[in-house]
């Protein structure tokens, strides 16, 4: 089967020669036409945004145009393969972002790689965007690189591995323990996982309130013993309440709630389930195989599952987020992203499904009406 | 009617909110499509590019994609306005690229004016596109910018403030001088106006074989006893076998076949006209106002003649140049614009119009099949 996804996408690429392209929205078939949309006319739009900076929001394509800044570092779960081959990734999610939110977006893949050079660079590109999304940049320099830019630009920015994934599993978590009768402060959680996506889901759910989360990392459990953690990680664990020893991930889980799992394919057995409190909520989030299959945790006990793949119920998937987040952003001219912007917008996100259940703790990202919502929510 | 046109312009800019979109190529209603679009198909595409990135011509937007770069440092002739306020323009110039050529153009307005922050920036967005149309950036800076991008970059790299106009001044040149009966050998013109479009076309009617050209600056003509002349001058000077002397463009223009002002407004007098030889050609392209009026200068004598304005006849103007020049290097894969290059269009361009005549030595700009025309003739 995903023999045959990667045979139709080679096919589909080869035969549209990429996925997006730039259209006029105004029709240049005479004297006059042009001479309002270029030579003579635009001098004076030129003088008027030279006068009033602020004027470019209205008069030019920056009000709802996105970047989509990749390095090529960490594409998809494929590594560290260049500008070049990040292209296709960039150019679907502008096609999404079009197709989704009705959102102007356009792919820059730097040929650097270098964490000051792409902060340059994303600065000196920043007048014609309204937004910056970045993508597949890795870890840990993405934190610093989204931080400093934040700071600088006036425009919003927002590393989409990190807060496209934090922002649906926040929302996929809001439903869910709402459904098991969990409240915020008491639920217990681990998290396996403290890459890129894992330091932004922790980050938000302590922002949004959830006090007791144990984290794991490929070493084990994330305590104040260990010499080897990172100013993240360090964050992470003074943020929560949980009281945490040297141990493993099977230490951890005993007596959870909530598993979250942005790591390695196949690390959670049935026996941790087991150890789990009653009804666990699982959110199997590793791409393309998850740390344990729905099948195997339903078995295990499982109330809920979650994972990032279509091809299962409850798919956790920041398509969910970014159009819908840009959109808001844009829409309300909201000048920058923090926790608060995320938590309004997975709050958005959960209340959009009506008919939540175990099977449905997200809306479909084929439902229409996302963007929009979200957007309006978050006036 | 120029401030109507002015009018025009605001309102346009105003309703459409800029004049681009980037819409998607392909339908993302469903699952499949989606998966063959972006998640999991796209991770094929990505690993086949990294395998051999020439495959990004085919698989993405490069083959067909332009970015048009400014630093708003010298922004029409409205002088250095900056960033923002170049945007209207570099998105008008992408709007002309998809209706005259089809071909996918987005803007990219540069936040520094630093020639090698501009260099390094421009190399850095490379990989996503398939050619770079500078544009509007200051002279000197910008010969040197084009010079190294076209040594560095392997997309080729164009000012159209220079090769634009110069290419399209060339077509001119080439349909009147045949039309005026003389050949390029022997015709004496004098070249006013020594900036980057000067410099530009000088180059190039030296290139195509016109051995006779005086240049003059704002301080008169350019001789070997001057020592004000930069490296761009002194080459065109080196270039040319027409004996000159101290003296001003009044005494330059005495017994020359065509005049060509890429300079100032009103510089070219009625008497000057007269002191040319017999039946003048007179390319009066500064803009908006010329160095003479035509009225004036059919008065004076002259055969053919030619500004940058479309309310005369004979528009010299780089619209006519950029859509099909870029659609023949991208579709014929050259790697690199050279004189040679220029020469090929500016004849292709020049061998568009079937019934050449004083009144019409150009095609007009709304030929649709200029592009199409000019890429093929440049195989």
């Amino acid at each position: 089967m995903i023999n045959d996804f990667y045979k139709k996408a080679i096919e589909l690429h080869k035969e549209h020669h990429g996925k997006i392209e730039v259209i006029s929205k105004v029709k240049l078939d005479n004297k006059e036409a042009l001479s309002a949309a270029y030579s003579p006319g635009v001098a004076e739009v030129v003088r008027e945004i030279a006068k009033d900076e602020s004027l470019a929001y209205e008069y030019t394509l920056k009000r709802n145009t996105v970047a989509i800044v990749s390095d090529g570092s960490a594409i998809l779960g494929l590594g560290n393969l260049g500008a070049k081959a990040s292209i296709p990734v960039m150019e679907g999610k502008a096609a999404i972002f079009k197709e989704f939110a009705g959102i102007d977006a356009f792919p820059i893949c730097l040929d650097t790689q270098d964490k000051d050079e792409i902060i340059k660079a994303v600065k000196q590109i920043a007048p014609v965007f309204g937004g910056i999304n970045l993508e597949d940049i890795a870890s840990p320099k993405c934190f610093e690189i989204e931080e400093i830019l934040r700071k600088e630009l006036d425009i919003p920015v927002m590393h989409d591995d990190q807060w496209g994934a934090a922002t649906a599993t926040l929302a996929a978590f809001i439903n869910s323990i709402k459904l098991r009768g969990l409240n915020k402060e008491e639920v217990k959680v681990v998290l396996s996982g403290v890459g890129a996506a894992g330091v932004a889901t922790g980050r938000l759910l302590i922002s949004y309130g959830a006090k007791n989360i144990i984290f794991c990392d490929s070493k084990g459990i994330i305590h104040k013993g260990r010499n080897d953690l990172n100013k993240e990680k360090l964050e992470l664990l003074n943020g929560s309440c949980a009281k945490v020893n040297e141990g493993t991930l099977e230490d951890a889980i005993f007596g959870t709630n909530v598993f979250i799992g942005l790591s390695k394919p196949n690390i959670l057995t049935k026996e941790m389930i087991q150890k789990m409190a009653e009804k666990p909520i699982i959110f199997a989030l590793a791409n393309p195989d998850p740390e344990v299959l729905p099948s195997l945790a339903y078995e295990s006990g499982a109330f809920i599952v979650a994972t990032g793949r279509s091809d299962y119920p409850n798919q956790i998937n920041n398509s969910l987020v970014f159009p819908g987040a840009f959109k808001g952003m844009l829409d309300n001219r909201i000048s920058q992203f923090n926790n608060d912007v995320f938590i309004k917008i997975a709050e958005a996100l959960a209340s959009y499904v009506k008919d939540v259940s175990a099977e449905k703790i997200l809306p479909s990202m084929f439902d229409r009406g996302i963007a929009e919502e979200v957007a309006k929510l978050m006036k």
